[in-house]
């Protein structure tokens, strides 16, 4: 006859977790039927599966509200993989982005987007090189490109080519490193909340880098935060610029005159930045 | 001003979708107290943080339990990332993985570590080969390997050499393909409550392939389950097989009587298999 272990102090600990763990599995099982039902309605009224917009308030209201062992990135964490299911339940969306030849690359675009659309994400395209994926994007053989910031300088002649719309980005933390990304779609996605804005300049004439830095520097401060200025080209003609706010927002009016009348603007869309990295 | 939009028919659902979100979130950050409790009871007695035994009854208990529109799959998904934060809640672990040239080959490999150990496993730790990833082991420089099971001719003879111990396998799905992995320790586990057993067997006398297949075919009668082959050298002298059952079941004994008549039999170690696939 086999003796049986005497309980162990953890033992009451567990079946607590037990009983936690019990009630959020039937949690997400209730969640799961409402996404449902978002499905149905959303499959009649044509609203895009993907909602960065919503993502962001739904996301923000949990982190604002979080007090305790874990911290925002463990609770965006998991929220990221439980929202992920919601594409799959109401009709699941195709994600494409490159494979490169480094290793640590293509680990990197993957981790990405399996953070932000789900470990289980069933819909990723893998292509060669980012003219194939955009390729796949105009013909609507893929919802969405991921795509890296720091490729910029490779996919932004044929974001400004095809007229894509850049609908969110989000930072991946992975290796010490953080990597941001954009989410790009051939529909245009137009909201107030839009909370950042990119914008692609090119110079009229020939200039130094210095005075480049030196004119934009001067708009800075016609802005009321910070702006990312990423260089596209070696010879320093054209630059990505990135900026906290709607094109819309009052705030940045004169900003953008004062690009208008200083630079070719070839591009300016608004996007949903993610809340947090993780 | 600006007028506000007309409620739309799915505000309500997104409503409620909230209040479980709010629900879920409260219940994560209860959860992580009790995890950090058993984490202080764990640091006083040297019980181990990672305890396959213990998450396979507990996910095999949530997967019982499971009916609704969300797959055992999604289930499983989101409770493994769940856990996973509580390795950390107790204090963390070091997880060594090899880094090949290929990129697929370590893309799953990474995949694989980050859907059973956490997105987040910020104790990740690459390694050139399998040579001087159990030298880590060894040393104690990490707590686990992982290792991909298709890789075993390369790693087993490094598990007999140090006489290392498999604590638990899991499978991945990624790219539409399964791949098994197994973490293995210098630490031993026993336990009777182990579901599966590996055994590595090299072949007294050469002989031909045929022959070692119809020896192994005839003793699998002795067998209740299914017996995994798995040729681990060229020349079929060693193989490595698993078997669904703890190496003390009554059920297999006649078995492994057999196979220790009939081969040497160079390590042989129970494990714990993980309940599902994802």
């Amino acid at each position: 006859m086999k003796m049986k272990k005497p309980l162990q102090p953890i033992d009451n600990l567990r079946c607590k977790i037990d009983a936690i763990d019990t009630q959020i599995a039937s949690l997400l099982q209730q969640r799961a039927q409402h996404v449902n039902e978002i499905g149905k309605y959303k499959s009649h009224t044509n609203i895009t599966i993907y909602n960065p917009i919503r993502e962001f308030f739904q996301l923000n209201k949990l982190l604002d509200g979080n007090v305790g062992l874990l911290s925002n990135k463990n609770v965006l964490g998991i929220f990221r993989q439980i929202i992920s299911l919601s594409y799959n339940l109401e009709g699941g969306m195709k994600l494409g982005f490159i494979e490169t030849p480094t290793t640590q690359n293509s680990t990197l675009m993957e981790i990405g987007c399996r953070k932000q659309f789900g470990l289980n994400a069933p819909h990723l395209y893998r292509y060669e090189n980012y003219k194939k994926l955009f390729h796949t994007i105009v013909n609507q053989e893929v919802d969405y490109a991921v795509v890296a910031m720091s490729d910029a300088s490779e996919w932004s002649p044929l974001l400004i080519k095809h007229k894509l719309h850049i609908h969110s980005s989000f930072v991946t933390e992975h290796l010490e490193a953080l990597t941001e990304f954009m989410v790009i779609s051939q529909k245009p996605l137009d909201d107030d909340n839009l909370n950042k804005t990119c914008v692609i300049i090119s110079c009229k004439q020939p200039s130094t880098l210095a005075n480049l830095e030196r004119t934009l520097l001067e708009m800075r401060d016609k802005l009321p935060q910070e702006i990312n200025i990423l260089p596209l080209t070696k010879n320093n003609q054209k630059f990505l610029l990135t900026i906290n706010n709607n094109s819309s927002d009052k705030n940045i009016v004169a900003f953008l005159n004062d690009l208008q009348n200083t630079f070719c603007v070839d591009y300016m869309v608004s996007y949903m930045a993610a809340n947090i990295a993780y």
